[in-house]
């Protein structure tokens, strides 16, 4: 298999359907503050080898009117576990994912993923709204 | 019960009526300094398990006529040890009482709440006079 | 004994008169340089029990035609040892005693207090000449 | 052998002939991220000794259309384990190679060499795109 | 004696005559980069008790158009082992002698000196070339 | 009050009647392991001030026929929260509870106590079966 | 579902059929010495909860006449990412399935599971063949 | 003044009458454990130059009908604040003084001095019951 | 090519000539005392994918009548660089070598190699003579 | 010049006249207790390049009836600063001299000397009396 295919394969991660992040509303959203999640339990599987691959995920964001619900986060996580998606769409991915569901005025997120081969591959992905 | 029943049970946080902080008089107030309190010993409840959490806050803040009294700020923290609170209200809660109470030049508090379910919380709110 | 006696007991501290501070001539005044100097070993009394307080002092400066002479700066500090002084107040005398014996460029002095009751604090005062 | 002689050896560095490296399509091309790959596994000869040296090197890019095929990039940097070369050009040589190669929009690599003769060595190289 | 000798015996610092650094013409003079080296091995004496001295050394320059030879960088550094010199005019002494070696766009050395007496103290010099 | 008083107080520690723990059947019972479970939320009261105590506890045993239900623990330390009790007590309480839920083949329990005026406690205590 | 439910549905786990291990044959097994494997990249599925466990596995033996094909045995550990399995069980079942593979002179199997609940839980199992 | 007069002064020290440690019941006399204290803030004076020393303490005992009362072992450690005494004669005085007060089944005490002319010195005494 | 070819492919290793450790007198042969060496820069190939390998490896030993001169040991080392080898036979030959060079009174070898596909290995022989 | 010449440079390192290191009596002889002293300002010369060696000494001890006099012991140790002695005979020699100086019922010397081409030594003696 040539290396377009494994292009191909990803381009659909965009469209991928994950399943909804719940929300809460802020009641200091007249404060501006931040909110840090970290994870290091994040789990997916490379696309090309099919074996899994692991992360921890720093999230930080300056909310708007919406927080995130912290267990509805997690099971969204749950869905990348068995998925076959490459280190960098998982970080784009899930930030899109965040920003449509809180519009939060900042967030950044990082995902460091484990040593393959001799390389450590981290990720990171900054959103401001204007 | 609604997730937005526990919404409703937050909003009187704000209202919440917390033991008053003393303070004792800046007598290097025509000197602009920084002063960092950090306590890993901050405990309140969860409202939806009513289990307890636990947090290290680091508080730092430039005083301007007024500092605060170390062992009254204890006593203070200890008004959230039976108190079913979110991670989010008590770094805002904490953060408009100090203000109220010593009208600092500025103010930050960060709150670091112990992992539940695979995932850290870490909330940060920054306040400066005008 | 109530708050603000105390308070009245640490307005001296201002006029309080310490041990003057031994210079030297700054061979490299024509240069922009920094001179940090750190010790774990600061003890004072704590004005409210009387037991010793601890701290480590972070002193970082530019200096202009005068350098601190170590040993001098050492015995300064020894004058501390039985007196019963605030936190706040440390920092703050000793950035007014230094600034005055040696007119620096800038100066830095930051004091990290041990533990007492669960909370530790830090005070940090800076200067910058005109 | 004099000084000169080794300089002449190292020349040629800029011309020499490195395996390409191979690119994938960055689908989230619109989104601006940064990604960064360390490896502690970096080994190349010293020219004046003979001996193999170590080095951690750590890239940071921001990728444009393009992004660096992970096991392509391990390969690369095998050309280098039989190659005579000093820190400096180790560093600059890699940083000329894969700006060529993913045109990036931003790109920072790091070479931090071990220890020799009692001194360590790190060499920073930042690219920018206008 | 007093104090004042001292400092006469440290004027002549700026004008001792210290062996000469190598220098090999940097490759890569058409890109800015940056690098860096660092010794735990410096030692020096100290000028009022004749005893050893001893610190960590910081490098960091960007080249313009030659570089250090690091082998005669450490041998021009064996000179300071048996030198009666203060902490401040070492890191002074040694940056002066490298700018004038290596004319570098950016120069900064750092001197971190053992504890004397409970107290760590750290010099650093920066220097930019117009 | 004199000392003698809270030793009164704390006698009745010995016959405090907590939750019980569950426990669940070991179905590796054939073989010999160990099972170490570590928190850091353990909260309890001092008996002298009525401030809450704070303590990291280790719990390291080898079972026999049941193992600890971890959710039952942790709702058993739960009943510590309020109680007035000194370090040592609560250390040994909690074996003698935990040795006669589970009847293990060894147990050992440290706690770690949070620094009070600027001493730091901790308890240890082993159990063997004959 | 009372906690006697999940003991039965555990029992199966000790027949549960996992893939084979494979083995090479140890060229210096006239020599005693110890091999140690570590991964922090083990995950499982929670019994009760049905979310994943995450945990590092440390291994250590000393081979007799087979060594552990590296490869098989990250295979051998894929088979757990599905399965619902409590913590202890984690262990002794691959400890087992080791010892039945290569028959090692001594084995010890360290399983470090991810703090659940405030609760952060190990299990150690010896080996030793008579 | 010679090496011989130190002695002389510090002969005495073995009849140095030092305040009383106050000491409790200890109600779990039944069982062996082990009870470990252990602060940074121990400060006396050197014989020899009347500087101030520093110290961290290590003590470690198995107690048998007494324990340390916390407060009390804090004030009898003030004794030694203003006292000239060797780092070895504290540690074996302080061991003596604390086993004659609670006669343990078993004591051990560190003392861990600061670096003292880039030399860091530690003592430790162990006492058994018979 | 199957799992038994590659065990073929090593079974010549225990045969393979290797270059000779030079040795220097040990004039303190009637003392016993320990050296311990440590490098991180072992480099070597795995035999199945022809791609580096790289440890860290600790030798400490009891010397007898001979000294291993260090200058040699690194270039003895040198000869793995371009062999493949499995990690086990590794720290088995270079055991084996040692000995024979030097017949120590005691000799231990650890290998710690780089984390491949998630899993860190590490080998360690032990020898001692009769 | 050949290895065995600097075999015969190194014989006469233990008829070799150092400072006589002085003493103190014990006063608490009658006690069994273990002094530590590390510095890391130990340096000598290569015998081999004449270049500078550095290392970390940590000497434990337990004394007999004499101790040893921390500034003439520091001063013992500059006498070593322009030696050529290798690694091995620095442990040796100093550990003979101490024995020879306080003869104690047990001492151990470790040498943590500074890396040289990629390997770092390490040398301990220990001494028991009989």
């Amino acid at each position: 298999m040539t290396e377009s295919s494994y292009e191909g394969r990803q381009d659909h991660i965009r469209e991928w359907k994950t399943p909804e992040i719940e929300t809460f509303r802020n009641i200091y959203s007249d404060r501006e503050y931040e909110i840090r999640m970290e994870t290091s339990e994040f789990s997916c599987v490379c696309p090309k080898t099919g074996l899994p691959d692991f992360a921890t995920l720093v999230l930080t964001f300056v909310p708007a009117e919406l927080c995130i619900e912290l267990k509805s986060f997690k099971e969204y996580l749950l869905a990348y576990r068995n998925q076959g998606i490459f280190h960098e769409n998982v970080v784009n991915k899930v930030t899109d994912d965040l920003v449509a569901a809180i519009r939060p005025r900042r967030l950044r997120l990082e995902g460091q993923f484990n040593n393959r081969g001799g390389i450590q591959t981290t990720v990171v992905r900054e959103y401001e709204s204007r």
